[in-house]
């Protein structure tokens, strides 16, 4: 998508496949800067440290960091260790888990003299797949904003699933781009998303660079709107959908659900296939990230003299808690949009695994 | 209560009766600051920038601006005209209007001569009747942290409903201090309340002063929480509770009451008997206050070297809304906690208006 006019991808590969190139997201809003990864470490600590995050785009980066892994050092040894760290770096996104485990099962069939280009072959094309895959959910989607046939569509997002999300396009984003750029009427209601405002950093962000009307809200407003009828539907990604159709994302995520249904406020969830686990039964079998309660305690953001500054938010004796994300129950979720098609909760397509 | 073990008020008029002053909660909870009040555009500037905040200690606050008003014109028209000014400040708080009527109409009886005493002693009266009735607050509703019989009872609370929202003591952190004191172990679930943090800066600060275990969480949490099975019951406070029992409270009070339905867990509010507006037949009646989209944009905090800074923490090409109140249905609420008692929303008792 576009940063001031110039196309770019979250992340793309060197020409000579050494390295990534990423946007860093942890200086956005206020600074767009790019980072070069070529180490392994360097792909932990961007992961870890949410330069780069959502749940696609963080599949993407492992790949590639298993291909950086093997520029050094071709062994099993070292492909299993580099494929073990990198999903330890984040818990809870199943296409960390998901993209580290297919490079790795492609180059263990391997021989090690190949395993190098392959490891960026491999890589090279998780992303694209990623591109194409959420291309056509921004086309299944769009056919949603179609049928409610208003005049402006509100449509209201939690954290960040956009393009900044993912490879490009998006996920929850993508229908709205499409519908955008043919011309509907679309207003985005973002949740700023506490603790990392991934909402009023991000979504709020490249919605702007795209030209698409938006509001930031704080994250106790969403209810509010759906029942002064100010929200015609809900749009969010997910980092893991169960096999039963609930869906974990980003905390919070589930008070947007509770509200939308309370107000009959259609609630989807945008995600490509491969975020589906028939592996889990249900949402109660998810480990739920438990992050630094720093996150909660201080915010980021731009001083009266333009210089991004950390303040702390709450009294320096009191703890905090940061639970990252939580479960959306599948009787709150009317449908999960995919590159496949929109399937109801209890119907979902069997995946790719 | 206690501040550094010195019990103060949010407000208290000067021995002279010539002005009041109130603790300025703009600057909690990093500095602790008193503010004197000695003209009505001091009073209004307070009510509305939210120096004092919270509906008791609102209503307390016009009728010291009356007194105040009435030192230099004891006229009708300037009684008239100040009430108008003082009711303007901030339009959902119930207890405004309500104070500044109740002493207006005991000025219009009273001779021009007398009218500066009898204000001062009206709003006096005021003042001592909020702290007795938080008081009652306090054990009927430790009577329902009692009933939960567990081992420490986890409470979560929504924005600044304690002793800084009052004259003293609290409505629904009340109880809270009452059960604290007599020796039972409570937890207080903090949320941070965006967009002007009431809850992180305000509430964390009062029970970290008076030795209450607490966390602070951001808005988004509540619902996972409960969900685990972490909150034994939510009490907040209400600006509004109209006569069929919907509860009007700070933004996001409805969705922590959709997750407490949800998991059966009780909600209560906790509000003295002239909050419940017996005119008002529903929320629907109530209008909602529109803050300056600044307060979603901005935050204020702490940096590094303990200064205070207000950084803004959303691109500044977006735009943000900011409702600032939203109404709970009284079909998600549990009971109404009241100086006369706890009442079931669909019975609650005849007010004192």
């Amino acid at each position: 998508m576009f940063v001031d006019n110039t196309a770019y991808r979250t992340i793309w590969p060197s020409e000579c496949s050494r390295y990534v190139n990423i946007i860093d997201q942890t200086c956005l809003p206020f600074s767009f800067n790019i980072a070069r990864l070529d180490t392994l470490e360097k792909v932990i600590h961007a992961i870890h440290h949410m330069q780069v995050r959502g749940a696609p785009l963080i599949g993407a980066t492992a790949a590639y960091g298993i291909a950086i892994a093997m520029l050094d050092n071709q062994t099993d040894a070292h492909l299993t260790s580099a494929a073990a760290q990198l999903i330890k770096a984040r818990p809870t996104a199943v296409n960390l888990a998901w993209a580290v485990q297919r490079i790795q099962a492609v180059l263990q069939n391997t021989g090690q003299a190949e395993r190098v280009d392959v490891a960026w072959q491999t890589a090279n094309a998780i992303a694209e797949e990623d591109v194409q895959q959420n291309q056509q959910i921004g086309q299944h989607g769009f056919a949603l904003i179609q049928q409610q046939q208003k005049e402006t569509v509100h449509i209201l997002t939690h954290c960040n699933a956009g393009w900044l999300a993912t490879v490009d396009f998006g996920t929850a984003l993508s229908p709205i781009y499409v519908a955008h750029n043919a011309g509907l009427n679309i207003h985005v209601w973002v949740d700023e998303t506490r603790p990392r405002n991934q909402g009023a950093s991000l979504t709020a962000w490249e919605l702007g660079q795209h030209g698409v009307p938006h509001t930031v809200i704080s994250d106790n407003t969403g209810g509010h709107l759906m029942q002064q009828g100010q929200v015609d539907m809900v749009i969010v990604g997910a980092d893991r959908v169960t096999a039963n159709g609930d869906v974990c994302n980003k905390i919070g995520t589930y008070l947007k659900a509770l509200a939308a249904f309370d107000n009959q406020v259609p609630f989807y969830a945008a995600v490509p296939s491969p975020t589906i686990d028939h592996r889990l039964q249900d949402g109660r079998a998810i480990t739920i990230e438990e992050r630094h309660a720093d996150e909660v305690a201080y915010i980021q953001g731009l001083d009266s003299a333009g210089d991004l500054q950390t303040v702390r938010v709450m009294p320096t004796a009191s703890q905090a808690a940061n639970p990252a994300f939580d479960v959306t129950p599948a009787r709150l979720v009317t449908g999960i949009i995919t590159e496949k098609g929109v399937f109801a909760p209890d119907a979902l397509p069997k995946g790719s695994r």
